[in-house]
Order: C-alpha cells, then structure tokens, then sequence
C-alpha cells in the first residue's frame, strides 16, 4: 500500500493523457490505411479509406482507448515497465537475430494498443451510422460536417461497416505479438458489446423510444446497452491485456457499469448547458427529437446529483478492487464527470 | 488413393446438401435469438432480434456456408467421422461426469459450423446494407420485401450492424469447443475478407464504377473483394476448423479465387437471362443501374466460355490439392455454375 500511495502523490495524469493520446493518434494514423490492409492480392479503394479516416481522425476525446490504457496500467500494476522494458529487448533481439522464442515472445502493450484503437474503432463507425439521415440525420459532428455529408450516404454507409470489421482486423495481428487466447478473448468482449444485446441493441431501443414516456429504469436499461456496454467493455479488455484476479475483475466490472451510466448522464446534461462551440455537435438535439433524458426525467440538479453518485461508486470499486495502479482510472472518473458538474 | 476413390463413387451430393443445410438452418434459428446472446445483464431488443432474424432466416442458397462445411470435409479426408464420433464421446461423457480434459476437449465440426453461420450471417448484413434506398434502393430480395421495406431504415441499418457483430460473436465461443488459436483464426480471415480490403472495399469500387467503363481487369478486381473475398474466405475458414498442408492451402486458396469469380460471372449472366420467380430480386438490375458486368463487357456468349472455364479451374486445383475427400467441393463448383449454363 505504501508504494500505491507514493506513486498516487507523484502522479502526473495531464501527463499521462497526452503521452497516451500520442500513441492512440498515431497508431491511428497507421492501422487506418491501405498500406496496413492491404496484401498482394488484395487493396482498399481510395476513397473509402479516405472517408473511414475522415470518420475516426477527427480530434475526438479519445474516452474509450483511454480507459482500455488506463486499465491495462492498472491490471500490470508495477510490472508495466517491465513488460516495456521487456518488449524493446524483444525487438532489440529481433534486430540482432536472436532465436525465435525470444523474438516473438507477446507484448502485452501492443495488444492494449490495439485493443484501445479497436474499441474507437467501433465508436466511430456507430457515430457515422448513428449521423444518417435515417437515423438522427445530423450534418454535424466535433465541429465538422459528418461523414455522409462530406462523402455520400452509400459511402458513409460502407466506410462505418469497414470500420466495424477493421476493429477486428486489429485484435487479430497474423504475429506473435498478441497471443491467441487474448486475441479471442478481446473479439469475443467487442463484438458482444458491439452488437444486439449491446450497442446495437441499446440505439434499437433508443429508436423506439422517441416521443414514448420511459421509467427512470427503463432509460437505464437503454443507456446501459446503447453506450454502457462499450465504455464497459473497454475497462474490460484492457483487463484481458494483463492478469487479473477474480475479485478485481469484478470490481472493474462495476466500475466499468458506472462509469458508461456516469458518461451518459453526463452527456444528458450537456446536452441542454453547453453551447455548440463547447459540444462540437449540435445541442439541444435530444429536446428537439422528443428523446427522453436523465434531465427531462429528473430535472437538472437532480442528474447532476446523480452524475456525482455515480463517480462515487466508481472511484469506491477501484478503491475496493486490490488495484494499486489505479490513479489513471481515477483521473479519468474525475474528467468524465467533472466536464459538467 | 483406393478409399478416396471408393468414396467418390458412393458420394451422394443432393444428400449431404440436405444434410448440410439442416444442420445451418437449425443453428442458425438457434444463434440468431436473444437466447443465445442475452446474459444476465444484457438483452437484445425484439423488434432487433426480428429485422435480424427476417434477414437471415429467409431461405438463402447458404453457399458460403455449404462452401465451409465442404472445405472442412476436404480438410479432415476419413477423419471427419472420428471426429464427430468423438464428440459424441465427449457429450456423453459429460453427461456421465468424465473427467474435465475429455468433456472439454475441441470439437471441429462444432467450429467448422459456428464458421458458415458466421459468414452467412455477414454475407446477410451485406444484402440489408445494399438494398437500402441509398445503396441500391431494392424493394425485393428472395421473394420478399426487403429488410428496410418491411422494418424501416433505421432498423434495417441497426440489424446490418448488429449481424456483422454477431458473426464475430458466433466464432468466439466462451467454452472450449472452439480452441483460441481456431477462434482467433476465425477472426482474422473473416475481419479481412469482410472489410475495406474485401467485401465492403468491392461495393466502394461498385459505387464509383456506376456510369464508368471498366477494363476486364478493373471489372475482375472489383469482383475479387466484392464477392470474392468473402467466397474464397469461406473456403479457407473451413480449412482452418481443420489442419491442412502448406500445399493443400495454396490449392485451396486457388480453387476459392476460382469459384469466387465464377460465381459473380454467373450471377450477371443470371440477371439477364433469369426470371424474377427463378431469381427471387429483381432481375436486370445492373443494366437498369448502367453498372458494368461480365455480360454487358464480354457478351453472353463468351461470359458464358468464361464460367466454364472458370469451373475446370476450380475442379483442376482440388485435382492437385492432394485431398481426398473433395466430392463436396466437386458439387458445389458444379452447381454454382451449371445453374446458368
């Protein structure tokens, strides 16, 4: 415990933001393109790539990569470097040609960067879908005009269903560096947070729901598919990244549930107290769609109230979970609920 | 040789279609429900369990399906009996309380289906996506109003979206049925044959290519990721629910690229000279559309040569692929492109 809390005072989370968002930009940068797809046979058109990218390197807030790193730094615990350290001499060995045990050995930090990547992946497509004129037929997104705006709904249709497939491609490298059960394990967590009893699901339900009254627990269970189970799903990948206990899995498990309803209420009250140039997408949206919020169903003070509830059972599981790492996480609650309230 | 001949001569192909096809439809009514993707925290909505369901449960050909469960024939030669009788072993020895190493161990055929439902299930989002009004705006599809028509675009897109999740969802089982190394496997031709550089990049080429003149070669690359790559892919999921030769994959690799080209060929022969009874959409569609075929490129007659070529290409690579137990494999390269000419 004492280390756990010397390195808490020595924590630099601005820091660490920057230096993490770095890595996810560029990787980024490099996994969203042809020459990362392509094979002899095979390449991506070019305009397709170009509107997968328009679509994802967009200067969003990078939430759920973050919380993938956040949480594969606390599951290594104070093994991280080691790992790092362990992995350069891996690459070093390559270089020198040492024998292939040594070489090909896993490097749990790629497998965290490509499950960070994967998950926004999956994030950008849902919002380029989500942006369709049959859907919420939005013309604006993070200060820009959305994808089918720019490239055509066809295209915006097919760049979101390559970036569903793409997040795939990603958690399964044809190399050493992400071992196969990992590879299966981080598949199998994205793909049934992605889909019909996940996200998929939960924007089902929120269609449904237009003009209709819900109970403060029927739009829980809503937001708990439609954005919680991806924000979820991305704490618990970055957990498949190292080794947990059993115990801690849990405890990540209920952070992962409060955090994805904390981000919701949050984006609910933002959704009526932040100006366009703030939001970077059109507010008041839900109002004018008739969408039933945590604000229109508990007023203001009392989504903000719950915002705060809400941060406090997430830094509690953290605090219970036998996690020493933990200061990324928490720096990231307090971001994630702070940005309103 | 002598066996493989033997069985050759005894090979009923209407049969093991019927067989094939029973086996996918009943998994596939299976997989495709909340039962199978809900857990104790999560639901999938039913009004998206229903669009998705009316999208695959609809009386398809399930030739990638039937393309995988042949190829794993091919791969697993007199072994595929053992296999299954080995499971059965192990089902009954789980029922009797046999030791864990037996109960749990891998079952090929259990991967090899858990294979062609995933690829019918992309293949079907892909059909949704593309016959919504900004795609090719089709109002038909077997015989039946398609998905948009019946469920509305939004929903139409949600259930596309959710089908290629699940498609992942089906290859990573949480058990040991499927070993990590296949499941990763799984993943990986699947993500790639589906995505920019495959299915997804093809309709992209598709879309720019309306209106254009195209070259035989341009019009042959289209084809490759648009249909092809998902073909091929099924070919090669099957191969890797069991073990194969690094020359049994090339051959395979082949025999995919061939048949997957045959198919399209055939497929724009089909729409104008078919029917719309025998086609179950609307036929001459592409001419309506101005996009380029092998009929409106070649002529009729020479397509025509083309498919036959293109077949004793197919039956040529499974010759010299050094598998024995092919007959499956032989019947559908003969039923893709006799049902034309």
């Amino acid at each position: 415990m004492d280390s756990a809390i010397g390195m808490s005072t020595t924590f630099d989370f601005d820091s660490w933001v920057n230096q993490q968002l770095a890595r996810v930009e560029s990787a980024l940068q490099d996994w969203v393109s042809d020459e990362a797809v392509a094979d002899s046979e095979h390449h991506a058109p070019a305009e397709l790539i170009a509107a997968m990218r328009y679509a994802v390197l967009d200067g969003g807030k990078r939430l759920r990569p973050l919380l993938v790193l956040a949480t594969f730094d606390a599951v290594c615990g104070g093994l991280c470097e080691d790992y790092l350290s362990h992995e350069e001499n891996a690459d070093e060995a390559a270089r020198r040609g040492a024998p292939d045990g040594v070489a090909r050995s896993e490097k749990p930090s790629i497998a965290a960067l490509r499950a960070a990547c994967a998950v926004e992946l999956i994030h950008a497509y849902s919002l380029v879908h989500d942006d369709m004129p049959c859907m919420d037929n939005d013309v604006l997104r993070r200060g820009k005009p959305t994808v089918h705006v720019q490239f055509g709904e066809a295209q915006a249709l097919l760049a979101g269903d390559a970036l569903q497939a793409l997040a795939f491609e990603l958690l399964t490298p044809d190399d050493a560096s992400v071992g196969a059960g990992r590879q299966a394990r981080l598949c199998r967590l994205l793909a049934r947070s992605a889909g019909c009893a996940g996200m998929a699901g939960g924007q089902a339900i929120d269609l449904a729901s237009v003009g209709q009254y819900l109970t403060e627990s029927q739009l829980r269970e809503m937001h708990k598919l439609k954005t919680g189970a991806l924000l979820q799903a991305s704490v618990m990948m970055g957990a498949a990244c190292g080794e947990t206990t059993q115990h801690a899995k849990q405890a990540l498990l209920r952070f992962g549930a409060a955090i994805g309803l904390a981000f919701q209420v949050v984006d609910d009250i933002l959704d009526v107290t932040a100006d366009l140039a703030t939001l970077g997408k059109t507010p008041g949206k839900d109002a004018q769609h008739d969408k039933p919020t945590y604000v229109s169903l508990m007023g203001l003070a009392a989504a903000t109230a719950y915002a705060q509830q809400l941060k406090a059972q997430a830094l509690e599981s953290l605090a219970g979970s036998g996690l020493v790492n933990t200061q990324a996480l928490q720096g990231l609650t307090h971001m994630v609920v702070d940005r309103c309230c």
